[in-house]
């Protein structure tokens, strides 16, 4: 297979830290986090503002790469799977999408609500949330 | 900066070839496209079905990783933003985000109704929609 390297652009700066208590969505209870961007990225934050709703790209470097099919949330009564129509971690490209709210900005630290992602989790994009792509929660 | 190894999983067969033609959204426009994966992932897909809604994950190879700053849509009227507050595919990791509906599946084939991405682009990941998360269009 061809592969492409792709870098770390920032880092998450949470209370979580251990996987076996992170939520598995942010809607059960995430903590407030900040991602915290390399300096060379400051440029490209520039036109970001508390209130805006984004989605946060991450990879889950503590995650399994060689897992194809899993138990819907870990939960072994249910059928296996394929990885790639589940959320699990576990999958070939380990990417973590996340929508979050920015909630503070403060030079190359931006703070969101409720992040269910670990401490220490490398950021690898940031995007708007595209209105009609994504409603309201 | 710390980097990872992405790989590519499949790959996008479409009737969009030009950067030029290529909607910018997929509600601009963009025809059917057939998702084409590598035989090794045919147990990562095999929970899809048709009219599953789809996050696609692109790597868009043929995007600028130095450009920090864009006009929006490219006009030059309008001021520059950073680019992690737009969907430019010009960004320091260019991975490209696409909501589809799966419309067909064959094998390691699967086809989606409306995809804004080039023929010959990398796919590096896929995932459910999750309810709530992302509205209705």
């Amino acid at each position: 297979m061809t592969s492409f390297e792709v870098k770390t652009i920032g880092t998450v700066e949470s209370p979580l830290t251990d996987l076996g208590s992170a939520p598995r969505q942010a809607d059960e209870g995430a903590p407030e986090a900040w991602l915290v961007f390399e300096p060379e990225m400051l440029e490209a934050l520039q036109s970001l503002r508390p209130g805006d709703e984004i989605l946060v790209l991450t990879w889950l470097d503590r995650a399994r790469r060689d897992v194809l099919s899993v138990h819907p949330r870990g939960d072994t009564s249910r059928p296996r799977e394929g990885v790639l129509s589940t959320r699990s971690p576990h999958r070939p490209n380990p990417i973590g999408l996340h929508r979050a709210e920015i909630t503070a900005i403060d030079g190359r630290r931006v703070q969101v609500r409720s992040l269910e992602a670990l401490d220490g989790t490398p950021i690898i994009d940031l995007k708007p949330v595209l209105s009609g792509e994504i409603g309201e929660r």
